[in-house]
């Protein structure tokens, strides 16, 4: 799968993930509307209109993108339906050719991993038959129990040609409060990325590892070091367009092959439509306002990175 | 909600969770062929098997224990239909009662961490209505991103008077990887419990903060200290049993009030029937073999701390 991803960046020009985190508020109401007319004021209803607005989303930009990343906690805040609503996303997405970066962080106990793991990425059988629960291609991992909890997740990765991104260092504010102290002379989110270089030279795709590291771009020097620390691992980097992240601010996490990173955007993207810059699409043609956005991020980063 | 744990445990003289984490090599033949019989060989004979095995052990449990511990993993590993049967677990030991401790040990940059918050512990508005998605009392919270990962969590607890489980130090046989890295003269477990502590403090309940800890029982010693760090904190204590906690071990985790600390058995109680020790119960009577294992536990627990 890291070999597709990869295919699909270089034919693309393209090293970008688009995240589809729905909020209710950034749904148009149109698409509410339509679903509370089904559905009545419920959790179908919010689910409906989520996985309705993921799929013109994914229809006016998938000829544009390698992978789409769900956030899943968009979709667990509308509880069982719009757990359902995430599955139907990814499945639509995945008949578009997408890859699937699941942003599930999960990461627990060894046995605990391994069921995550499954789920997510796994196959399991039922007496005779054999299900892919999730289907996800990548899903990232919480590294804070350390190996043993991420290994299952690698297992399971290698049963199906499956990949991780391991948090290293965030893109939040707070992240440096535990990442960033200092431990025998570097910082923890090194010692991080140290491990998953070491998890990753041993599920080595063509050029790029199985095990993806995320940082984020509202760290440009920690990208920088982190990308000579983790040679051949493919970095996830959030943290562009609303939270603050720029294309300029992007080359250090690329490799002299001009390849090593994909730059994920959410609300930049998904709700471009209620910004200034992209308002007189309207909310009807919210989607139309997603592909100009993706647009616009691909000149950005393409300019700013020299590719 | 704290004092509600807090009352259960005392009422039952039971500091004591069975986790509720199913696999399906512990669910006997009779409550899977049923399922099967209905439902066919797919996630939803799993997912139904899987809750009337949940079902069987709460109804026979819940008058010796103030709380269970759904660990979602286990039912993300049956896709949707698994989730399904995570929210009617919940839903059922409710009605018996029971405070529910969400094991998700979710955590993320903060807009996402609200989501989770919402999903699990809060309330969303659909329109006119509101709903309660998956409903637990208590989330299990990982702090790898720092403050701003773990202050949406406490927000919605404090609208709804719900608890946080923060992992400090996890059970796992690798869990000092990054957790016992020593920063500034002590090691970042210790770090995380002064944050535990900091945030604890901002939101007590009657006698403990809503903000508890998970220090797993294989890590006595550090049991000992993070109780000094962390006086008014619950501290949630997976690992024993199964993976090789025992009740003279518990000790440390306790106050001098003979509280503070809430015991986790998985596998040894909902699988008892599988161990020698309570093979004469057969897997008929799975459920009477996990009711025997908690008042063995409880023995255990009782005489090792002196309760």
């Amino acid at each position: 799968m890291i070999n597709k991803l990869m295919n699909e960046i270089k034919k693309k020009n393209a090293p970008v993930v688009v995240g589809l985190d729905p909020n209710l508020s950034m749904i148009p109401d149109h698409i509410m509307n339509k679903a509370i007319k089904e559905y009545g004021e419920t959790l179908e209803a919010a689910a409906e209109a989520v996985f309705n607005f993921n799929k013109g989303i994914i229809d006016t930009t998938y000829d544009l993108i390698p992978a789409v990343k769900p956030q899943i906690a968009m979709y667990e805040q509308f509880g069982v339906p719009g757990v359902a609503a995430y599955k139907r996303t990814v499945d639509y997405a995945k008949s578009k050719g997408l890859v699937i970066i699941a942003d599930v962080k999960r990461g627990d106990i060894g046995s605990t991993s391994a069921a995550y793991a499954l789920g997510h990425l796994g196959t399991i059988k039922i007496g005779s038959k054999e299900y892919n629960p999730f289907d996800g291609d990548f899903a990232t991992v919480n590294p804070y129990l350390g190996s043993d909890g991420v290994k299952p997740f690698i297992d399971i990765c290698k049963e199906r040609n499956k990949g991780i991104f391991v948090l290293v260092k965030t893109s939040n504010p707070s992240s440096g409060e535990f990442q960033d102290r200092i431990i025998d002379g570097k910082p923890l989110y090194e010692h991080v990325g140290e491990k998953v270089r070491e998890w990753g030279d041993e599920f080595m795709g063509d050029e790029y590892s199985y095990v993806g590291a995320v940082v984020g771009a509202t760290y440009p020097e920690m990208g920088e070091k982190l990308r000579k620390i983790m040679p051949r691992t493919l970095i996830l980097v959030p943290g562009y367009g609303a939270q603050g992240g720029k294309g300029s601010d992007l080359k250090p996490f690329f490799n002299e092959d001009k390849l090593g990173a994909i730059v994920n955007s959410s609300r930049g993207i998904i709700a471009a439509y209620k910004s200034e810059k992209y308002q007189q699409f309207g909310s009807e043609n919210y989607n139309d306002a997603s592909r100009k956005a993706v647009e616009d991020m691909l000149l950005d980063i393409r300019t700013g990175v020299g590719l």
